[in-house]
């Protein structure tokens, strides 16, 4: 299985050996080792954020998107309204779910190569003070841009209001502390940057919000503040856990923790993104984003003006030499991305560039 | 990982080593294989209902719960009505989640070891006609018990109402034919009866509900005709999924097929729990329901009298020696569950008596 092609994509990625392996285990879900094993992977999750005193961490099956949606549900009452910042993809994604539960929503939309800024923000809740809570994608994945969560957040608190941050594919390689940032709720997954298999979402949710949310969700199976009463009394999960997913998303953590923790996760996605950057930079290559703004977790690159470049091909061409690329998703410009994400080093990177430099050979692109 | 403990529970279930080991492999989600084992899964899953003609397979991230709700909110329109049918804790939830969506709904509740029968819902619908849907648990595992589904469906057709069935327990092990049996969902998850890991469900909707169902349902992550049409346009899941658990179901789908389908599954499963309930009887162990409406599913049996017996120490004491067994669901009889599903057979469930008369036998509980 050796030879299964890299992941450079937002998720799934390429897990380690010894994750996987964890998989090969059948657990029962109402055991007491079980549950052991679920609250061993909340307070893990939660001393990443530094959360502990202030959080209850609520895992649920399904995707992301799943634990997003459960979030806007049970924190935002049903005559609350949401502020939703959007800068790409998943920005719309939150605008939609907002859309479908029937919750208030206004949204503020900057070009998909533009931070939301605080100012914005400041602007936004001082015109309008029916909103209640701010929705943001901290690293919106359509790009790989980064916006300002830390100001944000303050400007949001300054103003009295929520904040629910979408962290899917930040949370565990970018700093966010919760005694620092105040938010009501941060979502994250675990087949993103903590290198788990896909499965299953968490959320991070304030203590006193959640206690309050009782009623508000328009959902039985995505009601985070039931699923957290009942995990609370029970230690177990209120409808069937991915139980392997857990556990995979559990040895990850251990090897999270073994590297190094945040800092060294951190490190090695920024140098995977320094070697791709240069690495294409030299093949003429251009990133989408600006390097201040650009997150070491997926790179936006400008395809091709060559005739002979023709996405589907090219991506074959790189999957068959041991990659897989992931493509762009803008509307007004054709682009390609690759994620710096997943179990592969610096070396890795490299390998996928050469795989990359190969292929255009191979298609005579010649007009990068 | 041999000595790990056999699951005899409703799921997650004991699986194969080959089911487990086709979790070594990560998939990228975007990816034409992935997309290729996904539409060979649904195919799959289609044929063992005949549903092909009639129904589509639309699978969904999450348990078997979260498949459910969706089924409920994607074909109830906002102004239908359904009748619940209940014999035990999986028919409450059916009623809770209609309740939570907003859905009107009655229920007909009969005691737990009471099947619900065709001439009570012909009874109840000419009583109601607002009632447009029928929402019935084939297998109730709180019990065990098996309702009469096609007499109760032909009924339901011959009131031109509608029936969504939850056979979450039963799906893959009773014989359940699209073409015989009149339904617009049937529901059922992927750690069950196929003998895969949890961490999906997959709801087989009528086609033409599917398609009259738009704008249904009020959450985006469960929206079911989303799902299948963005499924049907690009060959992909609307938001990641679960990948490892895919691939898992889709390598137990190959033994199902090869070990003879469902009727080689049913004969493994009778005759496991045919071996229970004899084994069991021997040793003074009576089950809660009778011969006829006991599904091999799941047996419930009536807790010994002896205050030597407690459940808690009995459930340790055999999981030590290598089974994990389920407690009762019953609120009004003290009880335990012994599940007759997974990757086990007549042997394994012998070993299984022969552990439980041990324990019996070391603490000393002699007044069965």
């Amino acid at each position: 299985m050796s030879n299964a092609p890299v992941l450079l994509t937002p998720g799934p990625l390429t897990t380690s050996a010894r994750t996987r392996q964890a998989m090969m285990l059948d657990w029962g879900s109402w055991d007491r080792d079980f549950n052991q094993l679920t609250a061993s992977l909340c307070e893990q999750l939660l001393a990443i954020v530094n959360g502990a005193d202030s959080h209850h961490c609520v895992p649920l099956q399904g995707s992301g998107t799943f634990a997003v949606e459960a979030a806007i549900g049970t924190l935002v009452p049903r005559d609350g309204k949401v502020l939703v910042l959007i800068n790409g993809a998943y920005g719309q994604r939150l605008a939609k779910i907002c859309k479908v539960l029937g919750r208030a929503y206004s949204t503020f939309e900057t070009a998909e190569d533009q931070p939301t800024t605080a100012a914005d923000v400041d602007r936004l809740l001082g015109a309008d003070r029916s909103i209640t809570h701010v929705a943001l994608i901290h690293c919106e994945t359509s790009t790989g841009i980064l916006n300002p969560l830390l100001e944000i957040a303050q400007v949001i608190a300054h103003h009295g209001k929520r904040l629910i941050i979408d962290a899917m594919s930040s949370f565990g390689a970018l700093p966010i502390d919760a005694r620092e940032v105040p938010f009501d709720a941060l979502i994250a997954a675990s087949g993103k940057c903590l290198e788990g298999v896909p499965g299953m979402g968490f959320v991070f949710a304030h203590k006193q919000s959640l206690a309050a949310a009782e009623g508000n969700s328009p959902s039985l199976a995505m009601d985070l503040q039931d699923q957290h009463a009942y995990m609370a009394k029970t230690g177990q999960w209120r409808f069937t856990p991915p139980t392997h997913v857990v556990a995979a998303l559990h040895e990850a953590l251990l090897q999270y923790n073994e590297e190094g923790g945040l800092p060294a996760r951190h490190q090695r996605y920024a140098a995977n993104c320094k070697t791709l950057l240069e690495g294409m930079a030299a093949l003429g290559l251009r990133s989408f984003l600006p390097a201040a703004i650009q997150a070491p977790i997926i790179v936006t690159f400008h395809a091709p003006n060559d005739p002979r470049y023709q996405f589907k091909d090219f991506y074959e061409r790189v999957k068959a030499k041991g990659f897989i690329l992931y493509p762009g998703k803008l509307t007004q410009v054709e682009t390609f991305r690759v994620g710096c994400i997943g179990c592969v080093g610096p070396d890795g990177m490299q390998a996928a560039v050469d795989a990359v430099a190969d292929v255009l050979r191979e298609m005579e692109v010649l007009d990068i």
